[in-house]
């Protein structure tokens, strides 16, 4: 497949990619539903009333939209059929938009004149627990080697309910929280800036079409309900979560916000890099068990950016080393009845493979601040400083074809004066 | 102050309640502002070209929307106009709604006409747990007497984020969910329905203006934030939530449904009951710290009705008793930078007092199912039996005045078959 938009190589966004994205153009402010292609993103609602095929005729609205959720809520159908219809209009070999001067000029914006916003309307956003390798060194670090794994740990995928107002877009700043933390333990707690900031590497998936509460998704239906993937930081702040998650889970040391990659890519695009899943043992109840592949081989990296320098590399890890699937994510979220949105994000969890250098977070890749963390050009951390930038990207890769996922970044502004 | 319409005695809904909530007429879909009076309901949007005053001049169209979310985002001296111009007009001695039979009629609905929903999108819903008698008695359960307590607990405002999907207006069936638990724990977890079905008597605030994402609220503005509170039961699977909740807190066993009542009584309603608030040691760190009152003396009754039978309650307990004020649960979200959104949902947490009669849940009550609890009628729970009613009432009485908040109330259906 080539189209006649030129895609670079290497670029992240070839014509078997066409992620799905909110942006405006630079200096104007109403947003709109765009496609990337090579360097350029596509206006959708300029070209959809050139769309073909039954499942989408007479919903082209959706395009209209200043968030994608409407597309999202439309499901599987809908959603192949937008893509044939956008690579088709893209495609080298059809001369409908390619040799429509008027029309290609005014849909197709350079990349670099636009701003990105948030895909979708996050309605709820949940953060799962789901790599074995993060799971064992939090454990590891907090509880000792024989503690390390909760017993529930393996049975089900363990997650929380996020914030889902503090979801940012990629390049939104995030400022060093206020808080409360018990630096010694013998000693009442302390309030000011927090000392142990921290990202985490993480990925999360778009709900499609809504259930309804009280029924649940049955694992064989949940990749219905899957819309497609974007990048995540979950910044986090160690100090204040220690000191305020017991009993009820990490609250405010999440939710001073969490950044996300403003391309989601679609899972038929992800298609070609299925691999197998993680080996399950004890196998799971029935509920969360499926036998077809629905891992992913993502190739994902971490670069801390300091003020005014250059990046280093901190982390290479990989979306495979998740244990549980996103379908067994779902599955065991709604089993309760617990209704999905469209536009509702759901989120793994730090993605850390088993080696040291594949950790998803400076807590690991510190070793609880025991060691440094190189960062290039002779410079170290242990957690963040202020004005680091940190920097998530993925990509899939085999030979012939690359889809990626761009960037995930965010500034670590210094606190508020207290 | 007395109304032209006719406020039966003993009606929660006086002239100086006037709550707000969200209405549709049966037969009819389409959802509208509505305040309560008496055995009515007043259609706002059919009046308010009537209001006077330059805080809601110009800004009417917040009544003609489907949820509260616009008038909550005004603020204060908005509500505050309208709450007059509510009063003046329904106003015995005031003409121009009175004495015009037609608006009146058309106006004024009979609240066995209507049916009410959810007042708000709920972008995010938290939940607190800040009875200090419901977080003992819980502690003392689970890890003894000389552990009750977390030692953050009388420092912080310990709370969590909830699924703000499954908040449901009152008389939504909730259904009894599908898990995973583990009855032994020498043996492995399994799955059916829920054994241990829970209430939870809850309050809950809604949020009025937001703040932005990296600006904590101050406490000393954070009343500006509270637009008014409801009656919340927060439905919990206690078996579920034993095997779920370690490290990351409840997930699952919330999720299944979350119960509040239609009306939202204002902080201005609830001025007149304001009393001294809880005496706090340690003393709370500054940000924390407030000195003028903001506890409420709020009667509550939890009902349990089994099917075909009469209701009898089973717990009497006071907002009082909280140990947290709601300016200091606000101000504590907040400290990170978490920016609230207008119609977010902030619950108290269980409302426990001393006595074991107030103990605000089935957990509690039955102090972990080793005993029983009497529900009338020779009958006895230790925990919610399919298709039981559980229902939640509040109100706040002194001579020739009472404020109450209605109902809020919700069938336990059976489990799906697994």
């Amino acid at each position: 497949m080539r189209s006649f938009v030129e895609v670079p190589s290497g670029s992240d966004f070839p014509i078997e990619n066409l992620p799905y994205g909110i942006f405006s153009r630079i200096g104007h402010t109403n947003r709109r539903v765009g496609v990337a292609i090579g360097d350029r993103v596509l206006d959708v609602a300029m070209v959809c009333h050139l769309f073909r095929g039954e499942a989408i005729a007479g919903k082209q609205h959706v395009f209209h939209q200043e968030t994608l959720n409407d597309f999202m809520a439309l499901g599987k159908a809908a959603w192949r059929e937008t893509r044939l219809n956008l690579q088709r209009l893209l495609s080298i070999d059809e001369p409908e938009l390619r040799d429509n001067a008027p029309l290609r000029q005014q849909a197709l914006i350079p990349i670099t004149q636009v701003k990105m916003h948030l895909p979708a309307r996050i309605g709820d956003y949940t953060d799962f627990y789901s790599s074995l390798d993060h799971a064992t060194n939090v454990g590891v670090m907090f509880r000792g080697k024989d503690n390390a794994l909760m017993p529930n740990w393996k049975h089900l995928p363990v997650g929380y309910h996020g914030r889902a107002s503090s979801v940012v877009v990629s390049g939104t700043p995030i400022k060093r929280p206020l808080g409360q933390t018990r630096p010694d333990d013998g000693q009442p707690p302390v309030f000011g800036p927090s000392k142990l900031m921290d990202f985490e590497l993480e990925m999360a998936f778009f709900i499609g079409p809504a259930n309804k509460l009280g029924e649940p998704v049955p694992i064989g239906n949940a990749q219905d309900h899957i819309f497609g993937m974007v990048l995540m930081n979950d910044w986090s702040a160690r100090d204040i979560q220690k000191w305020e998650y017991v009993p009820l889970g990490p609250f405010l040391a999440k939710n001073l916000g969490t950044t996300i990659s403003p391309w989601i890519v679609t899972m038929e695009a992800l298609e070609p890099f299925k691999t197998a899943n993680y080996k399950q043992h004890p196998e799971p109840m029935p509920y969360l068990r499926h036998s077809d592949p629905f891992s992913f081989e993502i190739n994902l990296e971490v670069s801390v950016k300091p003020p005014g320098g250059a990046e280093g590399v901190v982390c290479r890890s990989n979306f495979k080393h998740m244990y549980w699937t996103m379908k067994q994510q779902l599955a065991h979220h709604t089993i309760t009845g617990c209704n999905m949105q469209p536009g509702d994000l759901l989120a793994s969890g730090t993605i850390s493979g088993p080696e040291e250098s594949s950790f998803g977070s400076m807590l690991e890749l510190s070793w609880r601040g025991s060691k440094t963390i190189d960062i290039g050009n002779g410079l170290t951390r242990k957690f963040l400083q202020d004005n680091d930038e940190v920097i998530i990207r993925g990509h899939c890769e085999k030979p012939g074809l690359r889809i990626g996922f761009g960037e995930c970044k965010g500034v670590l502004l210094p606190a508020s004066q207290t």
